[in-house]
């Protein structure tokens, strides 16, 4: 029967019997208690901090007194008296067991700890990234059994972290030996091993204990705008985000018109890459210069994109996606150095990974909110819809997940509209029609007042009203129908028929406006008719997507609708379903889930198992191909209407009545029945 | 009981029954016959070729038919009328068992075909590279079943290979998908699976099947020479040597000079590391160019070479060579991408491999050595000496390999010789001195005359006679010794003491005069007190480095000794011994291994399996580093004396008898006495 004291740790509720004189951070290694340490136990990374508990614990069956812990050591109150550690608080490697006691691991001391996010239905990201440090002590060399240095550190980690083997390239080989004579043959080392890695990767080597933290990038690259998130690799914390235009959108806004321009111009491809690689290099400088921290603290980035951005950024041209059967060069995940992409203002031997993409069309950022929104894993049906300039559609529940992307073209981002511009300040973001009077008032980026408020000319005084960004769009589009403006084709009215001096004639057709600013020199904002064309064609692309996935699941309704991308936070859901933008679901049902893409790669950037995760869930997922499905243009052109030519809008129906003018005086045939360009972007 | 017919192949002797109709190469394969195929059997790369024998083999017990193959049919028919197929033979996955049959695998065929070098001693070469070609046909794009042009390659490289796993960089992928296609879906790929690797790595596609062959290089990178042999990796044919200067000595002679360089200039590793990666891709191109090859069929290169160089070539500092423990920034194997290391002349995806190191004097070059002379599968004792700048030397048996390195200097090659020159023509290589007259006759580089002889003047008048080399200033001094005019402690002697007037005053010493053209404007040509004392540093420290292992070894003689080294062919054995640069063995037993080095080399770029064998024994040897063994001092100032102070010559004695005059006057202390300075390169 054994008498060593017993040693329970909370809240992994873990236990086991251990000598007296045993270190906490040995007892707990042995009973896989999830306890951090760089420093591998040499009382200097600070990492293993326990809180012990006393006196009575009934429910473990333990009473602990008051020396059950090994008296603070010279080396605790050296650590205390330099950096401060708080009250209560031991080193794990220096406190020893004394007798039974209860040992408390506080969240931060946890390797594997748990990142909440923001949404709370969102699930926590469990830390585990690829990229760890480590320090070790390294044997010094010795002449008469000569072996190099590399080798040496390697058996250091092998002897001191259990780690098999590494590699090291050569640029960190030159730093090797210096690094290790400077540190006294102590050094940190970052490795990174990634999930499908036999060997670990020495990705960095510091002299002494590294202090100075570790860092990734998640970045979602979209064909408008590259947004990143710097995210520090041991706590998880997103220390900055920051974003920019593409710079590609000068050789085309939409990815068909970049695949065009590959096609047409030799070399273009390369242009397009060139580009869009600088502008991340220049990124990587600003969120660095915007945290504070050496930008070659990054030793990691993972990317979701599109398919056609996917291969533009790798340096594969994208002509083949622009074309049936639209083949990818390669659809599995990529795990490759990140100066292969000539990205060379992170760590010089950081690693890039980029998830998997779904299909020629369904690329890694939608891979990315599969991984972010886990349809696979719900029990009602969801669709998930990321609004962008091509959206990427998903429909699943337990029992299978479908996928499907859909050329909206660039209108819901407020391109391609005559008073569109992006979301910046001085743009209408929110619009509401009196469906009396018919007069608008309106938000602006930049203020929180209505126009019709006091004190808002004052506000946006310095930004002016500029133009409708894409949710003003949808709303204005949608309010319009609602008061009477538009019927159900989409046709506006003239002033006439709707009885208000805001319809005005242009050319053959009638545009409504919303604010006139031209006296003053300002501009004149107004939705015309090509709008509502612009906007139909891309709802109805929307629309149809989901349908035909609907199709293939064989329902008439899903059960809710999650709304992704960043535009998709900022759509009103009521105005969405007016439009016909999704099918009819209750609106309450109806949730934004922020930007998932950029989500999802966080996930795989701070947990390594998520890889394989979204892998192995993108090959069970069901492509839908919408350009060789006939059924997908009978749905688009039953969708033009708004809402819908025939499917009934039930759930719609209960919180909004929509009016049913007729505007059409056989001037202006119906878009949509036509045939129509097959857009990406 | 089986029926089926019996399939007997030569020279392997495997044999099975197998079913009529089976093609020769289904069987072989099932037998694990290795008969070689690119295209998978399908008829177009011709590697399958067999001879069918027929008529009575009572040594197999088989009577073999006019029937027992298929008829010759349309696909060997169209490879005959349009490459020729040697008569009697047959395409192996064409001919089809009809009843029982003797197939004969001619050595082309084989994939691990056997290649013969040139010295009757040495082992052949197995070919078993690490990169190979593969064609298959690749399944076209679904848009149904979306995947990667990579995947489905992959796929199809499974089941028409069994090859589980490949990788391809971004610029391979980048390839990809136009060759797919140019090849409508028949692809060649070059396919790299280093013995390490869990993975294979395609270095190159190619559309179709490709039929320009594949090569590698194996460079030996001395501190002097940069030597490369062309290889091609299918047959293992050496289809060019070429060497050329190592553009390094600019920055110092020996390794010593350039590790002060680097540590007196900042960055001046790095110049080094520049001026010898350019001449590498200069000599990829002319070798390339001279065998009338695409440079980007160069696949692979093999690098041998000692520890200062090794480093150099890395982009290491190796200014921990320089001094004290001597430590290696890594002693193990590399095996990296060609451009990581700048080289990109040759295929952009090469893969590299460099041998390992034995200790931080003892290089990769010493590791070829041990590799292609395999002292550890010596029954007998053998000493193995490989002559350059810098000394490598082993010695071993079947017990035991010990190795070190020693710095003789340039001396052998002619440097720091008063007269001395590189070997080339007009240089003095072969030297005798009649022990009666004193008269000296000569032999130079470019004539095969020597100087006494009728025509002499004719066949030298192009090049002249214009000073002397390594091999021609060992016979010089070695003559010299044993025409008298040399004493034992490395004095000249006056032209009084010897009787001659060729012997003339230097200074305060004498010089012996080969050749005087100076009245014709030409060179005169002596061996001087200076050259004498340089040889005689060179020599002891060469001596002083094979007895030390043979201290260790607990031995008073070896059973035989290998002159390696481009140096070590030419040098004279006699001559070698009187000088005393290797102690003391039967004529008969020194024998010269040529470029062991460079052969080392090939061998690692043929055979995978040898670079796994070398790992272990460079691993297995024991090293002893001179510059702390107290004991190779004494060896050294020992073996200043001509041939040696102590050590009995008994063999030579038995082919040489040395007189022994005295010179010292006291005008002239011995060299040696003092402290040396320790040189490499």
């Amino acid at each position: 029967m054994t008498t060593d004291p017993l040693v329970v740790f909370t809240p992994s509720g873990k236990r086991g019997h251990f000598p007296v004189g045993t270190p906490i951070l040995t007892a707990a290694r042995q009973l896989g208690v999830d306890l951090d340490s760089v420093c591998g136990g040499r009382g200097i990374c600070s990492k293993c901090q326990i809180t012990p508990s006393y006196g009575e614990f009934p429910k473990h069956g333990v009473t602990v007194s008051e020396g059950a812990l090994s008296e603070w050591n010279a080396v605790e109150q050296r650590y205390d008296d330099k950096r401060g550690l708080k009250p209560g608080r031991r080193l794990g490697c220096q406190a020893s067991v004394q007798g039974d006691v209860v040992i408390d691991v506080p969240p931060e001391s946890q390797v594997h700890r748990q990142v909440v996010r923001k949404a709370a239905a969102a699930r926590a990201i469990t830390m585990d990234p690829a990229t760890r440090l480590y320090f070790v002590v390294v044997e010094e060399p010795d002449m008469h059994s000569p072996t190099g240095d590399l080798e040496r550190l390697e058996r250091a980690l092998r002897e001191q972290w259990d780690i098999e083997a590494v590699t090291a390239d050569l640029t960190l080989m030159s730093k090797l030996q210096p690094v290790l004579r400077k540190g006294k043959w102590e050094v940190t080392v970052a490795l990174h091993k990634g999930h499908k890695d036999s060997v670990a990767r020495i990705v960095e080597i510091w002299p002494g204990l590294h202090e100075g933290g570790l860092y990734g990038l998640a970045i979602d690259l979209g064909s408008t705008t590259i947004a990143a998130h710097l995210t520090d690799l041991e706590t998880g914390e997103v220390k900055a985000s920051s974003g920019l235009m593409n710079p590609q959108i000068r050789f085309g806004e939409d990815l068909m018109s970049r695949v065009s321009y590959s096609m047409m111009n030799p070399g273009g491809d390369q242009e397009m890459t060139k580009a869009v690689r600088e502008a991340i290099n220049d990124l990587v400088t600003s969120i660095a210069e915007e945290a504070g921290i050496d930008a070659s603290l990054i030793v990691e980035t993972v990317f979701v994109c599109n398919p056609v951005m996917h291969h533009l950024l790798l340096g594969l041209d994208p002509v083949e996606l622009g074309q049936a059967p639209f083949a990818l060069a390669t659809s599995e995940s990529m795990s490759l150095p990140a100066r292969d992409m000539d990205l060379t203002t992170m760590n010089p031997r950081a690693q890039v990974y980029i998830l998997p993409c779904i299909a020629g069309h369904v690329g890694a950022d939608c891979a990315a909110v599969a991984l972010s929104e886990e349809p696979g894993k719900s029990q009602d049906l969801v669709l998930i819809v990321d609004v962008g300039t091509n959206a990427e559609i998903l429909l699943g529940n337990t029992s299978r997940v479908l996928a499907c992307s859909s050329p909206t073209g660039p209108a819901f981002e407020g391109a391609q509209i005559s008073s569109g511009q992006r979301a910046a300040p001085g743009a209408i973001e929110r619009i509401e029609i009196d469906p009396v009077t018919k007069e608008p008032r309106f938000r602006v980026i930049g203020s929180d007042k209505w126009s019709d408020e006091d004190g808002f000319d004052q506000e946006i005084a310095t930004t002016g009203i500029t133009g409708i960004c894409g949710s003003g769009i949808i709303e204005a589009v949608a309010e319009m129908r609602i008061a009477g403006l538009l019927d159900e084709g989409g046709l506006i009215g003239s002033a006439e028929q709707t009885g208000t001096a805001r319809c005005v004639p242009e050319g053959r057709t009638h545009a409504y406006l919303i604010h006139d600013a031209s006296a003053e020199g300002g501009p004149r904002i107004t939705v015309t008719q090509g709008d509502i064309r612009a906007i139909q064609l891309a709802k109805s692309a929307l629309y149809a997507g989901a349908r035909l996935l609907m199709d293939e699941m064989n329902v008439e309704k899903v059960d809710r609708v999650v709304l992704a991308g960043a535009f998709g936070a900022h759509i009103s859901t009521k105005h969405a379903m007016v439009l016909g933008m999704i099918p009819d679901a209750p609106l309450e049902k109806v949730s934004s889930a922020g930007n998932a893409a950029g989500t999802g790669a966080r996930i795989a950037l701070c947990n390594i198992g998520s890889r394989a995760e979204i892998e192995r869930v993108v090959r069970e997922i069901t492509k839908i191909e919408t350009a060789i499905e006939p059924k997908f243009q009978d749905h688009f052109v039953a969708a033009n209407a708004i809402p819908h030519k025939t499917d009934p809008f039930p759930e719609l129906a209960l919180v909004v009545t929509l009016p049913n003018p007729s505007f059409n005086t056989g001037g202006e045939t119906e878009a949509g029945g036509g045939r129509r360009r097959r857009r990406r972007g």
